[in-house]
């Protein structure tokens, strides 16, 4: 057997998530079905992240093992064939039978976008998150400084059935905000995130941008370690797994960003 | 009675088309029933161009008839704040009672976007036509030259219930392509378009880039006033509606494109 690494990118708007289901269409479901399509095989994928439902990726990285009967091109221009219009596979190369998608990740980075305005974003459906009250954005900057490091994120974590028991403690590397125009965008890295904790912490810097709590607030929201303390979730049409990184020494790829389709809105502007 | 004149832009991917129907989702419905959550009243609106299933607008024009209690600008207001995030108002006026959205119409332009690149666009669902085999440019740019000026149309013209003797002669005053990196676009101007026009226009001119026919072949596609000459239509994903004219000194609005949300694209890619 050989072990390929995939890299996908995809919409998570038409979909329940990453995680394959009993019942709905998820991004697992439709790649193992091509995998299927292309080798007349089951073939089991391990992706390093959960993606929720409607949360989008331009990095998300995968492993699976099959016989090895193409050349390692071969899957990405096959796979890419019979996959929806909305997943694309940007990358596939063969590593180690020991690489583990998931539990090898030192660190992932995921973007969360607000489209802050009044006008309406008619043709952002599910693709940004739409605020129209003007957050304040230097707040909000003073307040996620309290985040990074290591800590306690309980604050952050919503329960599931699964993560009961799991370690609380994270280590957030970065989370810096840009703001261009009419969009605020947040970035995280860390070595691993908690269920649904990016959208914790930007329902919860929200509110310090909406101007009901002040930037202190988020330091006795970590410390009280305790859900009904933060901020509501954020909606997941808002986020993006950007990269999935496996060692220290790897950069940020600028080769995601250009695998995007160019822009059509400055065209629709004529620009 | 007050006559108010409305300009609309939608995403037209959730939509079973402008025209309400008996059942399935349509934009007049959502304008309808918008109307009614803030007038208490049941307004029949009527819009200058009857778009398809799945084709969007930036220019839609409709009318409406109401007794006029709130101020012009409130109606804006008003219906953003009741309408889903896919329909928004761009602009609301006051017009004469006998102005008439639809019958008044000068001329309508419409934008034909395809993008045509090997790479998949995963974040452009419905909002694009996709063809991954490389068009001939210059080719399709000749051939539409052909198209230009007072036509017999039948050969591009879908029948319908409500077309049959429909007149099929029409002005087309501009057919403009052009290009940027992955992205082909055209631009139509017409005092009229028969029904999915556009699209058999779009889906003759692609035979050309295709390398199927040569440029002179769309000559006689005109001649012969057969649909069956003509190429099949182009999806509605890619097709919007950009302007209505109501007099020869209108000019092209850069406003209804500055209504646009500011790009998402470029943003993700950093730049």
């Amino acid at each position: 057997m050989r072990r390929f690494k995939l890299i996908l990118q995809y919409n998570g708007s038409g979909y329940s998530g990453w995680q394959r289901q009993q019942s709905g269409k998820t991004v697992q479901g439709e790649l193992e079905s091509a995998l299927f399509k292309i080798t007349g095989e089951s073939i089991t994928s391990f992706g390093a992240s959960r993606t929720d439902k409607g949360v989008h990726a331009l990095g998300q990285t995968v492993h699976f093992d099959d016989k090895g009967r193409f050349p390692t091109e071969q899957y990405l221009r096959a796979l890419n064939a019979v996959l929806p219009e909305d997943i694309g596979v940007v990358s596939v190369e063969e590593v180690s039978a020991t690489f583990h998608a998931r539990f090898d990740a030192k660190k992932k980075w995921y973007r969360y976008f607000i489209y802050n305005s009044a006008k309406k974003p008619v043709f952002l459906r599910d693709m940004a998150t739409h605020e129209s009250f003007p957050l304040n954005f230097p707040a909000m900057t003073e307040a996620a400084k309290h985040l990074i490091g290591t800590h306690d994120f309980t604050s952050f974590k919503t329960l599931s059935d699964e993560n009961l028991n799991q370690d609380p403690v994270r280590t957030l590397m970065r989370l810096d905000l840009s703001r261009s125009g009419d969009w605020i965008w947040f970035d995280l890295e860390g070595d691993g995130f908690l269920y649904k904790m990016v959208r914790g912490v930007i329902g919860t810097l929200a509110e310090v941008g909406r101007g009901r709590q002040n930037a202190g607030w988020v330091r006795e929201v970590l410390a009280a370690r305790d859900r009904q303390k933060a901020g509501p979730n954020f909606p997941g049409t808002g986020l993006y797994l950007m990269q999935v990184f496996y060692s220290e020494e790897e950069k940020h790829s600028e080769g995601l960003l250009k695998g995007l389709p160019e822009v059509i809105f400055p065209v629709l502007a004529g620009k």
